[in-house]
């Protein structure tokens, strides 16, 4: 069994979609960002009223899902129909976790768009609160689920 | 005690660095991938003769890497002199290490630089794997150490 | 009534444009730069025989065209179909008028492709003759007219 | 009298700057953009708790103004030290106005990037509230000041 | 007879492709690198257990490829389905010959999208092995052949 | 002997520059482009009057010079200080010949701009000539000296 990004000589490739149908696309990721107990609070707080940290990470992970096929070198470019990102506060595990959600209507599906966006949205709250906090943790990250394609469906198992 | 880019109000902001003497900036992180046991028997061994997966993820960590600045809302863009990533693999973990080093003359630091290698390294073995196993867990990242710089330098506590 | 860019929390969205269907797409914008006698005077004549400040202004107005949807955070990425940008010299004004025309096939709109356009031009503009006038004036700049997908067509009205 | 970017023979080119010598370089630019009454009621007032629209445009803004050597031909890259951006509410005119500030240690000046900044940041309000208003009108963008440099300061005389 | 990017007037312009029908594309280009005897050797031996070399040579060549619409000023971008890249060695002419082919299904052909896949792979080859030999030489590159859309396809003939 | 850019284990690898000093540096490339009877009047005479054709490539070029470090894997980011690039027409061959010049002060040299400066404004004269002559061939392309940096200069010998 290979990695399909490998042809039969042990060498990268691009795999060619160009036979596949179009189909609906969606994939979602999940990703978390841990902090110390002070970043953690500064940050909560400090988002209160106007948010901005949660702004800039969920921007950051917009774009960076649209620019996928640049920066994973052997992905597709796609025409993303949607991308949404949202947060949510764990305060007993001093927290934040990170959830996308990414639709096309291509010939490859969106798991790489949906992790790049959990990705670099908590890349870009480390880059935030790193005067705070330069132990922040990053990670897991990993694919909840996707559908479309000739593939089928998967989701993530619970328990871990 | 605030982010350092959030300002007295709230609101998100590039920090000013002209101010800061030019120095000798280094920053090493650390990231892990996590495999199902035949994903990771299967690039283990398709590495063996070609070692295609892990040259691939390594420049997408360098290429990635010098544009942290772009991708990276209100990081600054930094003439990088050298950046190096390496691999490890872990059998019992199932698990590739990934361990980059980023050196830089410059105002500012170069951890987010150091992260982003590490990060769309990681990405980027996913992506070749991906056909093997869905599940493929990215993380956890952080910041190992860094120097240079008034604040001086950094070394993460072991015992994670 | 809201932005389309804000959802029903006030936190700014990408556009799900996923149930739309494809169909053609036109957008024109205008925009305007005026310059001090003596810039105006300098370029229209430099322009003579060799057009190069007008070349270079088009080529950018089209190559930042193409890339909207990198520089404009919530904007779709798309296969644009044609981009053209034309200039007319206004004496009177010492004013250099510029008009962008933007087509594609697509599940949504393509005015910001059509604005960009022309500001990156008359951006360009002004770096070319900066160094003759720091007072030159750019703007306004507006959507003339957009036709295709479901919204139907726009025409701006004249008096300004 | 030719603008610089001219050469003898009317064809464009790229200042050559390795003669100058590195100095403190700061520019600031000013934008404007017009809304008709409604989109700017809805505006002002969906900005208030979150202030996701504002915060959206100053990212697009600041990413847009580091960016500015790859979108204007023939400008130099530069290693900016800060941008920042604010914006002003003018019920009056149901106007936003844009302010940018730029900073560097270069070669050459940074007016260039203070006008993307406030261009790029006016281009993503735009985005934002088409849905609410088509005409809505983009600029004057102009120069503020600018200081460092051996051709010395320049500030834009009042009285518009 | 005029090049097609051409108007009536002597001004470029982007190619209008909106009235062309999508089909199947496909375009294969060629280049050649020549180097040193010593060059040559070191490259083709040290390429020998791990093929790092030729490996980034291809990635940079794929990502190039994707790129091409922001390259090449005048270029549609496209969803490109498929990019490959193999590489031959020539004794004799102490030659790494270089051949891509790239797949897309859209309204204008990939021939530049072929060409630059070859281009950026050998330039990358230069890059690497610029230490040891100064007098690389990159080229010729040529398309080799293009098929589908209504123009039909093109073979070059031998001979050369 | 090993290329500098593969590492004692033959991997590849970013050149680490930063103990070296900066230095002035400048470094020529040529390149060229033969074309078909037919192609090569047509371009040669329409671009008489406006110069489009060459403007474009012109532009082309130094807008991918400036990106090098993007496109090129293993190449340092630098803040060139000029890139200029000039074109003769070659009557007998049926050829347009391009020469870049590019000056930088940095810790590494200039050469792989240089190259990128011809090869991408090489390619633009093919995309804009091809629907005339699908044979066009592109090179060769070659550094024609360097100077600056510890290694001191470099300067290509005649007799091709």
């Amino acid at each position: 069994m290979k990695p399909s990004h490998i042809d039969e000589k042990g060498r990268a490739r691009m795999v060619d979609v160009s036979a596949k149908a179009e189909s609906e696309r969606e994939a979602k990721a999940y990703g978390k960002v841990t902090l110390s107990r002070e970043a953690y609070a500064a940050i909560k707080s400090g988002d209160g009223p106007k948010g901005d940290i949660l702004t800039v990470a969920k921007i950051a992970g917009i774009m960076a899902s649209k620019k996928t096929s640049e920066i994973v070198p052997l992905c597709h470019p796609l025409a993303i129909s949607a991308i949404d990102i949202r947060f949510e506060y764990r305060d007993r595990q001093r927290a934040i976790e990170v959830f996308s959600s990414v639709r096309c209507r291509a010939r490859t599906g969106v798991e790489m768009e949906a992790l790049a966006a959990v990705m670099l949205a908590s890349l870009t709250i480390y880059d935030m609160c790193k005067a705070l906090d330069k132990s922040i943790q990053l990670g897991p990250f990993y694919l909840l689920e996707k559908s479309g394609g000739k593939s089928g469906g998967f989701r993530r198992q619970k328990a871990k």
